[in-house]
């Protein structure tokens, strides 16, 4: 049992507008690589925000009182950031010496937001979150399906921090095309114990794995995954947040 | 620039004593699967707890009134159980409805301090970590490294849940051969912007990818990893352990 990621080389820098899923085809045959059914896209946030145009310009933003305070409280923190924070902000979780971990989204969360500041190609710009990521990951699912006759998963990714580990890794925002999760709940084990929490986040580790492949400066925000056999089913970025009333750290 | 993840197929049983080592290159034989330098191992420390013997007898564990109180509290948990989890413990970081997630050992924080309870091979046994899982990990690197003539990493990874997402990821606690940090502080992006918090936690990356093929009832608890460019140095699965001071959720 193998599975094989590969870093889809050429992509060019994306700009609002392009179309990602053609771009993204013309790189796989360019370098010859045919997807097939079962395989699964990895493609960071990122790239998909940035053909989006989900983009601000931080020259057009007016930081509020209490995004002066977070960007004073920083280390390295712009005030108009702090700002496009808080407008995507459905509820502060930490703001802590300029740290704003917050609730975004549909219930993600993560450091600011998601907002990312870095290699965007215009120091002015900073890259939003996709509005939709599962729609996201729908759109390039079809239009490569499409392109190569078959049917593929997608998983749009972002890069997050996480309470007591030190380090970045990548997590699962949208899905499309496979189960995020596999439920092994109900069955036995090898001495007959029934499994009563084991749900694997299938879907974050796919993106974890990718990440591996996608660090900043590589230029290679997509990644084919094959040989993963997904658990039956089908299922939304959605399905990997857990519900406030059942977290034990809001 | 590919990965290939590759479950080592054919791993017995493990029992207290068993030289895993051992075990584990005679079935990268029996598979004419030979690593190289550079490849990672990462083997989930429940076939690393077994050969080491860390196992305790529930039947030999009389609980406090505290453990009594949190079976009570809890859906699914033997009183037993919670006793050697409370014996585990450093800090009580959440106890809620039965569900206990302590710091334990150097400084992880899971839920039930990793005791494990499923898969044991005896429904008396419950396995606890390993004592020192980077010194696990040196010694496989070790043997392994001999059997084969090469240099590899090895991981020692564990299944959590984290807070916030659903489903349970795996983790690297301990690790030898490579740095479990990729650190891109100090560098540039491509717009000139200096990367401020960019480490990536590659260990735990590795372990997330590696438990896709290690899922429960699969015994496949043991995966090589090729054609991972590890970054620069050495480190331990200490270094994963956020501190206290700096964490925002402790």
């Amino acid at each position: 049992m193998s599975i094989e990621l590969t870093a889809i080389p050429g992509l060019p820098l994306i700009a609002p507008g392009d179309d990602l899923a053609e771009i993204i085809a013309g790189a796989l045959r360019d370098n010859q690589i045919e997807p097939a059914s079962g395989d699964v896209l990895v493609v960071c946030q990122k790239i998909v925000s940035k053909a989006e145009g989900r983009v601000a310009r931080l020259s057009e933003v007016e930081p509020s009182p209490l995004a002066l305070q977070v960007a004073a409280d920083a280390e390295n923190k712009d005030a108009r950031v702090a700002e496009l924070v808080l407008r995507n902000t459905n509820t502060i979780v930490r703001m802590k010496q300029g740290h704003l971990i917050v609730e975004t989204g549909p219930g993600w969360i993560c450091a600011n937001a998601g907002i990312d500041a870095s290699n965007t190609g215009d120091p002015d710009q900073v890259l939003l979150l996709p509005e939709d990521p599962d729609a996201s990951a729908a759109a390039l699912a079809s239009a490569l399906g499409r392109a190569f006759e078959c049917d593929i998963g997608v998983v749009i990714s972002d890069t997050w921090g996480r309470p007591w580990r030190v380090g970045l890794v990548d997590f699962a925002i949208g899905v499309h095309g496979i189960n995020p999760l596999r439920d092994l709940r109900g069955e036995h084990d090898m001495d007959g114990r029934e499994l009563h929490h084991t749900v694997h986040a299938d879907a974050d580790a796919l993106a974890a794995a990718a990440g591996l492949l996608m660090t900043k400066g590589s230029a290679t925000p997509a990644v084919l995954v094959r040989g993963y056999s997904a658990p039956a089913g089908q299922g939304s970025g959605r399905d990997l947040i857990r519900e406030a009333e059942t977290d034990l750290f809001r």
